[in-house]
């Protein structure tokens, strides 16, 4: 794993990326890739407290529990989220450096309000 | 096409994703989660002039060259580049109000330098 300082988090407008970095990178963005796996994240990552309980994920998806499950272990292996179990239920957080990381590689110096639009 | 302005640019700390903003936004997504697609792409945002001729994009890959049109034109076709032929070759540039949704999207309200190091 790439730490939050290493040479990864320049925002590709200011200098190309290594091949090591965009063979991490690309596989934190396979795993926001999915449209499921991308809402459970924004739900983690919203989630009241910052850290959401699995019981409180199933519910606004139409796919099984196993599913969920399964997006949930890849957030984790990829270093997105972190996660504890207490109890019955297992807990999720977001790992805000992760986030960042991303976040600061796609940044751009300016957009006009309206460009491309 | 999501605007600019629209919805899908708060950041997911603060409001969890729609369905249709998840849907749109993973397949921005899943165009950066290819190792030499991700390179592309760099190597596009941060060329001298803004821009750059598919001619500079073939050297730095040991892949063929139909492999790097066929990334191009995923780009391309995600909203995350645009286009032109002059001439022999075609010159490509980053839209950075697409990249700039998906930045904003993962920003995150404070970082500890050291951060999950």
């Amino acid at each position: 794993m790439l730490g939050p300082d290493s040479a990864c988090c320049a925002p590709m407008v200011r200098e190309p990326l290594g091949e090591e970095a965009a063979a991490e990178l690309s596989r934190m963005f396979k795993a926001l890739s999915d449209p499921v796996r991308l809402r459970l994240l924004s739900l983690i990552a919203s989630h009241e407290g910052g850290e959401a309980c699995v019981c409180d994920l199933i519910g606004p998806f139409e796919v099984s529990q196993p599913t969920i499950s399964h997006h949930l272990k890849v957030l984790r292996e990829t270093g997105l989220v972190g996660s504890e179990r207490r109890g019955t239920w297992v807990y999720y957080w977001v790992l805000p450096a992760a986030l960042e990381k991303l976040s600061a590689l796609l940044r751009t110096p300016t957009v006009p309000a309206q460009a491309g639009a």
